[in-house]
């Protein structure tokens, strides 16, 4: 078995690489002037098994060319299996038809991948897992929340309580909460009826009153449901707010906002590059590819 | 038959309609705040042949995304044959591998092309036909110099000459002449051994001297090369120098630096959105496409 480090996923491709005991099959990558991408092996991957390790966050059609690029030429290189780790998994969220002659747009992604000759993948909490039934090939979804958690259970947190900002995450922060050995909660969102403005409303059998509480949610794109959820949890008298995601895709000013809401530290994986990107989840797919 | 204007491509696909004497079907499109592309049909296609009009030139990505979008979803939603008109072929100069273990990349686009239910392909003078034989669809190249070279002939040109900036455009700078009742010249290039500098060298039966010249070319990128060719010609006692080309893949700053190399025009066609982009192919493509 290789591991192929693709351009968007290169220190964790090589981390999963010699969490497996091997070096990674190097991807020289390159932006011509004009635009197109361009993608060589650094060295021969002919009768092997392969893994490529690219995720697929913003610029996301880059990443997804770059992956297709990668994938097809691992193929017609003689690779045997290909298995695509794509950590975040771009066009996940547009998972269904809601309009007349609208397209689902993940549907096409997983029949490109089929394409160019993967034959499984492999994501990190992705949108709905659902969306794999219709691939064609087996997918497998892997959840960060273990390594986020273990992460957070190194800074001394104090009764800590696992937060889910919605009831979406609530599976997130219950999980969270077994690995901090603490409680959990989760906030409700309601519509009002009459501005259409979504208002927050915490559940939670403890009191926050003087306790860490982390804020745990699969991914931060515009921040807006974790900044209200910090605040809220700070005005309820939680002594410290931390905020936990998967998917940090979030910008400089996003991050400037969850701290200025009231955060003590944004936390993320390495699913995504960006700043917050500390905790890596090299563990979980080294895992998972190597059974 | 439906004509689908595709994003990159709206106001061609909707002329190449217009031709042809049919509506082009509209496609909603937007980037949402993270980058993904939404396209949907604003009508339906079910049973149809449908020609998707979506040219691929920068930002290559996200117009070679949206394109095997579109085509995925006018397939699944029942059109009958896909045809896809790309008048800029994105990857199409990634055509050959020169080092180990590198792949050619037009060829994985081709693939993807295929693999999302693309019948047949059309496109205008790309890079090199050649690619083609490996497609495994029909495809066919259009090549525009008969445009460009008639909406040259509105200008008044005195004693026109036709001009190729290197020896691959000559065999267009030669159909140009004819259809401008001119003369044709070309420059040769060649590379000095010592410094590595490219230099070029005019080959011409007959004086510019007083004369109005044309340089044609397939695709002005950096305008290194037809900037000097304009230079060239001025210093050799052309009257007004004209620059023109299929793609003019040109920034505003590379259109000033040939006007400021002595050119009194750019011109190119609408393959490519910029600002020079005053020919259209579309007569070219509705014949193409309706026969």
């Amino acid at each position: 078995m290789l591991v192929v480090s693709g351009p968007a996923s290169r220190e964790l491709g090589e981390a999963v690489a010699k969490r497996i005991g091997l070096d990674a099959v190097r991807v020289e990558s390159k932006l011509f002037p004009d635009g197109e991408c361009y993608v060589r092996l650094e060295s021969d991957v002919n009768g092997e098994d392969v893994v490529i390790v690219q995720s697929t966050y913003p610029p996301q059609n880059t990443h997804l060319v770059q992956l297709l690029l990668l994938a097809d030429l691992v193929k017609k290189r003689g690779a045997r299996e290909v298995i695509a780790v794509v950590p975040y998994l771009a066009y996940a969220r547009q998972d269904k038809s809601f309009r007349p002659y609208e397209g689902v747009s993940i549907e096409t992604v997983l029949g490109l991948l089929k394409c160019v000759g993967v034959k499984s993948l492999v994501t990190v909490d992705v949108h709905t897992p659902e969306v794999f039934a219709k691939a064609g090939f087996p997918c497998k979804d892997l959840p960060a929340v273990g390594v986020l958690a273990e992460y957070l259970s190194t800074l001394g947190l104090k009764q800590p309580i696992a937060f889910a900002p919605d009831v979406k995450a609530l599976r997130m922060a219950k999980k969270a909460a077994e690995i901090l050995g603490g409680e959990y909660g989760n906030f409700r969102k309601e519509r009002d009826r009459v501005t259409g403005e979504i208002k927050m409303f915490p559940e939670c059998r403890h009191s926050v009153d003087g306790k860490d509480v982390v804020v745990f949610d699969d991914i931060i794109s515009s921040g807006s449901t974790m900044a209200t959820a910090v605040k809220m949890l700070k005005e309820m008298g939680a002594r410290r707010v931390f905020s936990a995601c998967t998917h940090p895709l979030l910008t400089d000013e996003v991050h400037r906002r969850i701290l200025d809401s009231g955060a003590v530290e944004v936390v993320g994986t390495d699913t995504v590059s960006s700043a917050v990107s500390v905790v890596s989840v090299s563990p979980l797919i080294a895992d998972a590819v190597s059974k």
